[in-house]
């Protein structure tokens, strides 16, 4: 336990009170292994109904990291390799497990963490008009993020043009959820679970920082992709021996839209803590509504910031001003985001 | 929920209530993620304790492919590979992890799930005498697992002989203690935990299966594979965000001698079923005295176990025989067995 | 420069004669690079021609080992494994390059080399109906050689029976080409080239050990593996720079029946030298009438061989026996075969 | 053989007839596979001497996307990579070979093709002082080529700060030569083999583009990287069954200083063109004075040049411009060099 309030990210807390509870009721129960157990087939169902297709493979993982892997394993042979943005989680922060498991992450520039239609298009037309092209890696999967990094969101509009331009060229769209709920909860935000079902591939709904003690819900549409997947899931580690941990938190978090809420609930915080931040003067590195607050704070403001707060040190804007994300999440107490508002504005 | 009382394996239900009880009451503290916090900081500190060396190095991981990949990667170099019992988990049960993160592994026969420090011996000295050993894999480390697949265990002598032979050649020795718990509470167990920690030059402890919800501790005692250990936690996809779980769990666990108590537990009904089958003239594949009981039981037999009863199935013996998997745990209530033996009984 | 007679192997000499020739004639014209000049493309077309499909696609690589691995790369996914002899190359001669790429080699027990179709069938079966197949690598590609590592043949209706068997099983069939020549050239033999184009999914036709300096003619039915195929070579090391330096020698090879006629000198000196074997009461490990003589000697020959002859120590038989291997090759000289005949005649 | 004059690469021809007239001399000798024969010692012995240290591990493999495996392969731990300029063939000409391995690749910004020791520095101390090192490939080996993939060289004072920036951090610095001759050969070089011997961890001695049919030698300082290395080898497919080949390629081109002489051959061809370009008022995209010129030439120049000549597209300067590539090489005849100087000067 800290002696501060922190604001560092999205998983200091356990997990939402109804989904540890369900852990409590059902923890002297039998049931099978691996999640072939009743409730996660309830949390799938309930997942597909949120998604509004009935045909979908649903399958529960523990990690990001481990899910990341696990699809992009699952869609690449040996010379293919996937495009995302430079900053993409996996092309900076998985040690190289995508590397590790054979193939290259292929950076496009991205000044918001998001990349275009139109740079997937250039990418997979370069790569086909190159004469060397089958010394080159071929791409193949799209790896995006929604929220993304930076927090930033895709539009509908942009993401339909993205799932057009993967279909026309043969190339598989993945979307990384961790945070999705935050995306989905956004103001700015117009797309929608059945959305997303529909133009990506494959897609997961993170749970980890979503209200869950831990867990990944990966969503396939693509019937390519989910040939086989349970052994891939093994292969990669994340096959639960008692998986039914994974069905029942998603069972929690899908049940009378908990899921929602409390992603409701923490863009609700951050906003507020946006707000103060605003009238503050202070700007931000990437504006965005979701839950993540990449905020550009003199040196001398964090200082005193420090003494009472945790937040992520980001990086040096100039000599006297630093980028810092602050972030709220299903957990975060209106007293401690009104504390840090006052807090500031004494600064 | 099951309708029969299931024997098939040790990890049907959640968590001990105790270890359960720390996760419940911790819930809403916030604490640094990746394992970073002091949860995990004590539950190093009672794991160093009770194997008797402040000296190693404790990591914990979510479950155990996961951990056995970890560990070997942190070990090998490209043209390394690890010897094993050719029923070695790593070998069988893996989905080919290990050979995906690209080291084979080298089987040795094995009638009772052990290898034998004479057969490591021989498989190193056949290795470096041959005329082409280049244009063949190095052995590099030797992997046990303590009990084993089958149940058996390592005598003190045997683990002594194995540790002494790698010293010899420059072998690493890894023990895989899913189940450990139930292999130090055997009857006929001569190992205790500093014995192992000064044998092994790496080791883990099992909690998946041994009263936690999830989780296993590696203990590296040799530096050259503590180096850098933490990279290759997360590269594998087993850097938990909330790793506080982990920690809180082993905290629990090693706490007034919870680990022992429930493992003993389990040796205690697994000993009461074994006596029953005995008694009904059943024999055994592998004898052992930990939580797994591999027993041949006629067909008919099984026929009526299996209206109230789960177990695994493991082979057919012949025409009217089957081998079949009883598995008690921390969890195995007395009054199941009770009602197993006298199903059997009647028989 | 040996100053005994080598007998220990098939690659102890350069290339034939014509085969050179083509490289000195054609050595300062310039062509493209990567095997995309007209001799390999002659070549191509003559090696389709000799198997008698004009869709066949051939690609041509370095060696045997970076054949193996790029076709077993092209073929399968992260979690599927190659079925193969214990005995097969891939599984003990290649430092383990097919793991070190992701997948494991799953042995077959064989007292001669092959594998029977009764056998992959029952390996198939036994994984799709256990338990737990979904933590087990899934057999996808059976793999061959023929000749076998110990000199045997596949007879067509042996070919037949595993290509009707992957079939059934969607399993890739590969054959490992790397001493065809001497295989297709044996008295006992009833497969033709067209044959194995026909029956397999993939297969090699190798050069280094028939007569090329090097080289290795890939021959790919199979649409599914052909696709992409350059990639995968350029990805493991064998696109050559002076790519025609293959086509050229392949095409020498398939010229006027060169291939055909070099590898019947081979087996001719090998019935010769087996005649006088067995005339001495020497027997044979695994009998065949292929280009590799695996024979079991008195230790004390085998001393006075030593002093003007090099063969294979292959393993020891009994106190004071022991098999090696005495290879022939399209270059071995008639009378180097009558001085060791002459040789153990005295023994 | 094309009906041009080829100036696009410098592997079109085939080797130096000295080199070719060794493997004449020599073809039907039998001698020892796998490059333990004594011509392949006699070319290690000849390599050690021409770079002044009688210690070094010499290796020969057959090309460069190979070697460049091979090393970064024995020299890594799984959770490291390797650092080079984003132009570096191992980023962008080997189809993701190194991610195929389990590396990424970590591309530093490069106008010329070369990186700085104060860029290395830089990386590194980032990495390290990162909050999320362990979530980030850790970097290990510095890749760099010279000449570089534009042409450019390193001089003494700048491979000598690498080589010091990199032993500070406990870095690996690899050198590929697959051009090496040619840089050395260069009117503005200040490096000598001895010098680069001293200043590298490993370095590769390019045969395929500077004499030879094809081969690579790999020059090894560091003991670390040396041990095993043939294994390695044979893993990567690098294993050349009659690997005397090599060893007589290189012992010709390092008899009588045949390697430097015919760098400088090329290097002078290339002067001349370089003149007749710059006279003619074209300028370059990375001025060197190596084998490779990458000039800018009007869209409409080169529409005639390409009746005669052929050249490699490099990229779209602007509306009416391109930057091509002209080689020159040991092969490249004086005359075919004036009659595209002719042709130049007509337009």
């Amino acid at each position: 336990m800290s002696d501060k309030i922190l604001f560092q990210c999205d998983y200091n807390e356990g997990a939402h009170p109804k989904v540890l509870e369900r852990l409590v009721q059902t923890n002297m129960e039998q049931t099978p292994g691996y999640s072939e157990d009743k409730y996660c087939e309830e949390a799938r169902e309930k997942i597909r109904k949120a998604c509004g297709d009935d045909s979908l493979a649903v399958h529960f993982l523990v990690g990001g990291t481990q899910t990341n892997v696990t699809v992009i394993n699952a869609a690449l042979r040996k010379h293919q390799g996937v495009l995302c943005a430079v900053t993409g989680h996996i092309n900076v922060h998985e040690t190289g497990a995508v590397e590790a498991c054979g193939h290259k992450v292929l950076g496009l520039p991205s000044p918001d963490g998001k990349i275009t239609a139109a740079q997937v298009a250039e990418a997979y037309e370069a790569h086909i008009q190159n004469d060397s092209f089958e010394h080159m890696v071929q791409p193949k999967m799209i790896y995006i993020s929604n929220p993304t990094e930076v927090g930033t969101i895709y539009s509908k509009a942009e993401l339909t043009a993205l799932s057009e331009t993967c279909h026309k060229y043969g190339l598989y769209l993945f979307l990384d959820g961790a945070r999705l709920g935050y995306g989905l909860a956004a103001p700015d935000n117009d797309l929608t679970l059945p959305d997303i079902a529909a133009l990506c591939d494959v897609f997961y709904i993170g749970g980890t920082k979503v209200g869950a003690l831990f867990g990944e819900a990966v969503v396939i549409k693509n019937p390519e992709l989910a040939q086989d997947f349970r052994y891939l899931i093994k292969q990669n580690g994340g096959m639960l021996a008692k998986g039914r941990l994974l069905g029942l938190q998603f069972d929690a978090l899908f049940t009378d839209g908990l899921y929602q809420e409390i992603s409701a609930h923490a863009i609700a915080m951050a906003e507020k803590l946006r707000e103060a931040f605003t009238a503050k003067g202070y700007t931000y590195l990437a504006p965005n509504r979701t839950n993540q607050i990449f905020v550009i704070v003199p040196d001398a403001h964090l200082a005193k910031i420090s003494e009472q707060f945790g937040y992520s040190y980001d990086q040096r804007i100039d000599a006297t001003h630093s980028c810092v994300r602050f972030c709220t999440g299903w957990a975060t107490r209106e007293e401690n985001v009104d504390a840090l508002i006052r807090c500031v504005e004494k600064l």
